[in-house]
């Protein structure tokens, strides 16, 4: 097995691009395939100051290793969620990758700083953890980029994530979803943009950056979405994957290259440039408070709800 | 286990009608599910001679079977396509159908009336078989109905096969095709219309239709076909199927009602009004010739190739 570019022994194949590539060229190759998505979507620009939301996962960690060689002004962003022992060891490999390398990190603590924790907060909702969460951090990437003057937030998703939440779009045809699932949204109306420059990267590639740059990161799945529909679409992906290399990029890119635009009229979310401030946190809001500030009041006042064994969900 | 309709034993559970039934109210359901196809999408008239397309399979006996009970004047069309014993034991079982009932049956036979068959058909055109067997099947299918003045043509494609096909498109946005995934072709220009009336049964209900009903059928898959694509992807699909039952109902009727005419565009194909007529055989053509002709034409001038184990395919 050589190397694509030097003939010299390769530590990595990757299928889908029917090519193996040693340690020096598989992390050019990496930092090339960001770059690309950069350029192609217009994620960033020389000169952005740019706040990238890790969570002490590979993706993320490997993407601000990533944007920091390309050259751009990146700090880090880190949501401490209150998941057991998860987030504490979460949070472990953030500061020890910040510490290393000299780098400015804003951190919010949930427990700490708004009173409550993710498990709590999926309680009150009833719903699945992940939308609490998701809907938390959103909120949360939206104000510290507001609030320290940053031009875009970048987060760790991935190909296999893209492709498997467009998977999970398609199986119901949520046209509503379908209409803005871009890797790039751009910023107004008190939004900062938000951009997703590993999606030309896979998991297992952005593994083994970290592995190869030296990266020590978080190898657990969160326990609270151990089981959940959008792991399962993975693993479909994975199988469909394996046998038809490419598969995943296939689905993601053809989508946007060839569909995504066709479901614009049905993208849904209420007009950005409508939207008031919420009285609570000044945050764009479609009602008198944001759905942050009134999930937030509503956990606050419940029982905190310590992690248990994650819940049994039928597959 | 007890039937919905009567409450007394049931003999066939339907997760994603989240229902059992006794025999009498299963078959009901399957006539019930088909009426509702036909009238939905507006498949057939009353007073409209059908020929139903059978194949000697389940799905193509049990919409014969139904069509009749619901009334309709429905003739039979039996392709021999050549492909050794598969061929022969297949046409057995059609023959069986129709003379117990004592229906019409117009019979078509590649190697004998046309001089060439599937297996070679297939190996002239160096494709996958299906391609050449499913242009094959088109063009006798249009011819017969146009030489019997039949309304419409019916094929037995059920609900797995038109979620199958509909994710293999989907995977590769293959936007042309997904312009014309519908269960109805229209009329026109010297086509007879097209229908799907099973697209609301799943090949489950269609092989229990058959054992209630005392229908013998083909139960092998064909051998050329074994390993294809398509048949993974049916496999993925009853994976998904089986963690969430209702995923090929939500997958092929979401797109339907939701996407399909977002692809109308793109649908491929020449303009059927600007078609001329085939030299050789009088159907409509693009060039001088149709893609049959040119094709039997190839076929019979090869070597016939015996049909021996089905190549390996990679998967």
């Amino acid at each position: 097995m050589k190397c694509r570019v030097c003939r010299e022994p390769a530590v990595i194949d990757i299928r889908r691009h029917n090519a193996n590539f040693c340690a020096e060229h598989f992390l050019r190759l990496c930092r090339d395939q960001v770059e690309k998505a950069i350029k192609r979507f217009a994620m960033l620009s020389p000169g952005d100051r740019v706040l990238v939301a890790v969570s002490g996962g590979k993706d993320s960690l490997a993407l601000w290793d990533i944007l920091i060689e390309l050259g751009y002004d990146v700090d880090g962003l880190y949501v401490g969620l209150g998941i057991g022992e998860y987030s504490d060891v979460s949070g472990e490999y953030v500061h020890r990758f910040v510490e290393e390398r000299g780098l400015t990190l804003v951190e919010v603590d949930l427990r700490a700083d708004e009173g409550f924790d993710v498990p709590t907060a999926a309680a009150v909702t009833g719903r699945v953890p992940c939308s609490a969460c998701g809907m938390s951090k959103r909120h949360l990437f939206d104000r510290a980029a507001r609030e320290g003057g940053y031009d875009a937030v970048a987060t760790g998703h991935n190909l296999d994530d893209e492709a498997a939440v467009l998977f999970g779009n398609l199986l119901k045809w949520q046209t509503d979803y379908l209409g803005r699932q871009r890797p790039v949204l751009p910023a107004g109306d008190g939004f900062p943009r938000k951009v997703k420059p590993l999606v030309r990267l896979g998991e297992r590639e952005t593994a083994a950056y970290c592995v190869l740059r030296g990266i020590d990161y978080q190898v657990e799945e969160c326990p609270m979405a151990v089981g959940n529909k959008h792991l399962g679409f993975k693993e479909t992906l994975n199988e469909l994957e394996r046998r038809s290399p490419g598969t995943k990029h296939d689905l993601y890119f053809g989508f946007l290259e060839q569909a995504v635009d066709r479901f614009v009229d049905a993208a849904d979310g209420p007009d950005r440039a409508e939207l008031g401030e919420c009285t609570e946190c000044g945050a764009p809001a479609a009602g008198e408070v944001c759905a942050f500030c009134r999930l937030a009041a509503r956990a606050r006042d419940a029982e905190p709800v310590p992690l248990g064994p994650p819940r049994r969900r039928r597959r």
